[in-house]
């Protein structure tokens, strides 16, 4: 896929295309694109072709100076626009509902909120294929791409396991709910995992580290889950706290009556 | 041992604690800081309280530029600040004894098999500490030192939860065996982690990715507890497995009767 023309080149498994033809007819060919870079002040018809493009498709717009894009230039030639898609493809939610269904069980999906560490995404989407949990949610805005380090960090997972960009992670959730799936907020004040009924349709949100899952996505679900804080410091690393939620969701499935 | 060192950043003897999370938590934690250098100029809130504290415990300050700070750093994220502590020193086994009958706990200890990867090594001393494990032993030879990257990643952590570090990690398990305990180590093929009995004085085992627990360790421990796989790859992250089986732990101790 990367060597169908001489300017899109492969940097960590995110494919780089540069100039304007190129790019358009990215765009055209109906690629999922993650981000355009535009040289700021650029007004011409293509240019302005291609902006219209990005913003139909939400993709991320970026207007840099002359000196950045040569830099994130791998030809040179980049003609004012360089995009930056995907190796990986993204799934879309409804391939992991009929995942679920070929599957006979109840969809069990993990969202997450501001992971932006490629370590984590991978380790959770690693964490995810093993935990049988049928994809992974991400939103477009503060996340990870599928770069090279996630594919790496996954341990393989990345070519199993969905993984879906959605534009509005909230929207994504009320959709979900009329399906019948509920949530679950990984919560430092939460009450305790333990105590909670994890079965049935199930979207498990992960936040980061920092600031854990974000205001408008933790209204949003129906329970916060804690997972019991035993020492000195109040949180585990994003994608081992991940890890220990998704197993207590497989044991309730294994165990419920 | 003093080759194993050689990846602690130490200049002259001492520990260098980098960002803010870890600064901060070290002077919670009491330790004595020696020096700390804070970037000219910062003065969000984080970088207040550091200096706040810095005063409070007469350790000197430095204000340095960026490029300075970049010299000292050993992970290239010190977030604008750096502080030197006296060089971290490892605990001894019995130390970890001595705490759970403090806290009048049964043990339950943590011991690595040939963890290299720092990142591992500071998210499981992290995920002890918030487990409520009394320790983390680690092997001398093929293990990650106490680095600036294990204390960053560790959250803190490292300055509450004792690490040793032992010559002979299945003659260390000897002894604990003498002393009640008994071992669980972590193992693809072993049986499902949620029907053993996980509660009483316990030292749980685990291995690197690529290998797992070596064969020596194995054949000391007691039993293999498997956490069970549903997807298609066959190994979870090293740290998150170490987290899952912590807290079948940490749940086991809370349920029984």
């Amino acid at each position: 896929m990367e060597n169908e023309k001489k300017n899109i080149n492969e940097i960590e498994n995110v494919l780089v295309i540069e100039g304007r033809n190129p790019v358009l007819e990215a765009f055209r060919s109906g690629k999922p694109i993650d981000k355009v870079f535009v040289l700021d002040g650029c007004q011409d018809g293509p240019i302005r072709t291609i902006i219209r493009e990005a913003k139909k498709h939400d993709t991320i717009l970026n207007f840099v100076g002359k000196e950045r894009l040569n830099q994130i230039s791998d030809t040179g030639k980049h003609q004012g626009v360089i995009a930056f898609a995907a190796a990986y493809e993204y799934a879309q939610v409804e391939d992991m509902l009929e995942l679920a269904r070929t599957r006979g069980e109840d969809p069990f999906l993990i969202l997450l909120d501001n992971i932006e560490d490629p370590h984590n995404l991978g380790a959770i989407i690693r964490t995810a294929n093993v935990a049988g949990a049928h994809g992974v949610i991400i939103p477009k805005r503060r996340a990870s791409g599928l770069t090279a380090t996630v594919a790496k960090t996954s341990a393989g997972a990345l070519n199993y396991t969905p993984v879906a960009k959605v534009t509005n992670l909230a929207r994504t959730m009320e959709e979900l709910k009329k399906k019948g799936l509920w949530f679950v907020c990984a919560d430092m004040e939460g009450d305790s995992m333990y105590g909670m009924d994890l079965t049935g349709p199930i979207g498990l949100v992960v936040g980061n580290e920092g600031e854990g899952v974000g205001r408008l996505i933790k209204e949003n679900c129906d329970f916060m889950a804690g997972i019991p804080m035993k020492g000195d410091i109040d949180s585990l690393n994003a994608s081992v706290a991940a890890g220990v939620l998704a197993y207590e969701i497989v044991r309730q499935r294994m165990y419920k009556s």
